[in-house]
């Protein structure tokens, strides 16, 4: 267990991991309501902007907690930690950190139920799925009251993210304000990567369904089974 | 064999799973009656309703008895046979048992003829079509008579799921109505995974011919030597 | 030398393969005057179908002799040669079969000069390129004439087979007619598998290029290399 | 070290290479104000395409040189070195060349402090990012004269870009010039597959991670056990 050494640092990361977690869904929770709760009670709005806030509070002080117990000075740890940087100045994309959770939750588990590819297509399917769904919240933050605008209902922004997603693209609605589209670029980006994650994995589990069907063939046992044909 | 142990449940599947295929083919020439069938008499539409019924009252059986087979709890059922569920719930999804039918029928004959990436091939794009045919009927039901729609014939439906399949997405014909868009999304899903499966196949087999060739060179015969350049 | 033997079957179709490829190159130049050469004189559009029509009773001839040279009968022929049939109702589709021709002319020489990646690429990506040329010759042919065409240019159709191929899809430029969508679909199905090989096989040759410079490091010269590492 | 042998042409190569890529951001950099400056003083204009040619006549040079080094014939020269070639003509795709950049700079530093996929995404992602800003750049020059364009301002050709390396491809915005496409094409071939190998990459790290954990686990320590289940 070098690799994951006992320090304070990786105690606190452990404990800390999916409390924080879900501190990020309740972030999530209150920026859809500041979004969608467009005609109810302007208290709600309040309520939810101060529950970001807290929420968001609490992740820069964990940040601070963590710079302070890795006892590293604040560049070399902004090198180090340059992802954690970002998810904390755009909390929006702290389900990227969610291998994370799933380590520090499997820790207490004893056993990984899971085989290989099913955990690389929960994982990369979840976090693909929350980053959508918080790509469709900006950008219908950002075109419902633009001119020209074809993303005018959340509906259209949910459509919209799962044509982009898959790559399909129809066309149909697209951003058109600068901001709409930068927050498009970065989730082609991410969710990109995640969804080819998915479709590999899909297809790596497929060819070893049906590597095995030959292996447990009952003639011609023989022992050399084909490892390398799977990949 | 202990992986496929001779229990009365795995006895009841492998007899049952090819009869079930042909009652979902039987399911799908039904719902296919129902939506193209708008010019002809009545009865026949009602015939193809009458049908539709009768299959899903067997697959809802045949679940009952696999239910009772394992003897499991149902709560604990529907979590380890959760995909059969979706597939009684939406039996148009049930191409995606293929799998399973075709290892039933692949017991029977003495040995698979084909190579492992074909066969892969095989069965994914054999399931993309199928997954595809009923996906192009159920948008074409949900968009015929909107307003505005695209879609507005089956070929301009067809026309949608290949180009949707395949990720072009010229976006030249699109569903708008909500119902449609949520199909959509499920068939992209469904869809893409399939045909990554497909393409990934056909890649890696073309790799592993050009291989051979160079196995096969008459100079230099040294048997065994770039088994890794496959991957 | 089981796999190839040297019966009269083998030895005719090591013999005329690369012929036959320079007479499917004629055909499609023939085609390509047919399309495209509407402004001049009639005799060359003649010309150019008489030439067509002389390659295809080749093609013919070469078929009926392959039968013969197989002893086996019609049926079993046709199963066990059935992309050889299609080829020979659609001889646009001729390309192909380029890989039969790559392993003829490879025989001739000593030695295969390019690596296993670079021989994946060339073929695919000339294949792609001779089907995506005939694609986009036959499918202008279909539009040209259609009203409301978005194809009305060679230069459009090019365009669009490049955008169709790369799976892109603006949709800027679709075909309309049924029998331009159905070549279409055709289109996808080939060249998308096609481009997915080109695509892997670059990446897996990025990968062993990058793999190859950690091993020639010269401190830490440990004998294990990491060959999974590659894939 | 035989493949890399200490010849003047292999010496000359690690010097130049790297001062060369600084050269050719310059040349980019002299590109973008010739492209994007439209509203200032024509002086700048002018220096920036001093600044091009100057560049230009640096990379003819080194070119030359290296044919000297080679002591090969000129069409043997550019024929085992037709990339090179390519980029002299066209010094926008010197970007990728960025490979043996970074294989002369880590040469210098002791040691690859990234695993081998972090390197190939950041190499493949760096040349997109730098192939893409180019062509965004050679097509905005294309379009926005021509009538009827879709891409009117800097903005639209960046957006198109991503639209375009991802294969979401909306078609809100495309080129319509003759030799925007043609510029457009280029940049599909070469973009898609280094995004490819981005993809591929990041797809394979993910089941690497997910595959190490098992092997951390506690119990059932056996070493080297699922290598091949990676792949």
């Amino acid at each position: 267990m070098d690799s994951a050494a006992d320090t304070p640092l990786t105690r606190w990361e452990q404990r800390t991991e999916v409390p924080l977690f879900w501190c990020s869904l309740l972030f999530l929770a209150g920026y859809t309501v500041r979004v969608l709760a467009t005609g109810v009670d302007m208290i709600w709005r309040n309520l939810a902007f101060v529950l970001m806030l807290l929420m968001w509070l609490l992740f820069a002080a964990d940040y601070v907690v963590r710079l302070r117990l890795s006892g590293q000075r604040l560049p070399r740890f902004l090198r180090t930690h340059w992802l954690d940087a970002l998810v904390l100045i755009l909390p929006l994309l702290r389900p990227l950190r969610l291998v994370k959770v799933y380590t520090a939750v499997q820790r207490r588990r004893d056993r990984a139920r899971l085989s290989l590819y099913a955990r690389v297509i929960a994982y990369a399917g979840l976090t693909a799925v929350l980053l959508g769904f918080s790509g469709a919240l900006a950008v219908y933050h950002q075109e419902r009251s633009a001119p020209g605008a074809s993303i005018r209902t959340f509906g259209d922004a949910v459509w919209w993210v799962c044509e982009t997603l898959t790559t399909v693209g129809y066309g149909d609605v697209t951003p058109v304000t600068p901001m709409g589209r930068v927050i498009a670029v970065g989730l082609m980006i991410c969710g990109l990567a995640l969804l080819g994650a998915v479709t590999g994995s899909f297809s790596s589990w497929l060819l070893q369904v049906f590597t095995r069907e030959d292996e447990k063939w009952p003639p011609e046992d023989d022992g050399r089974r084909p490892p390398g044909a799977t990949s």
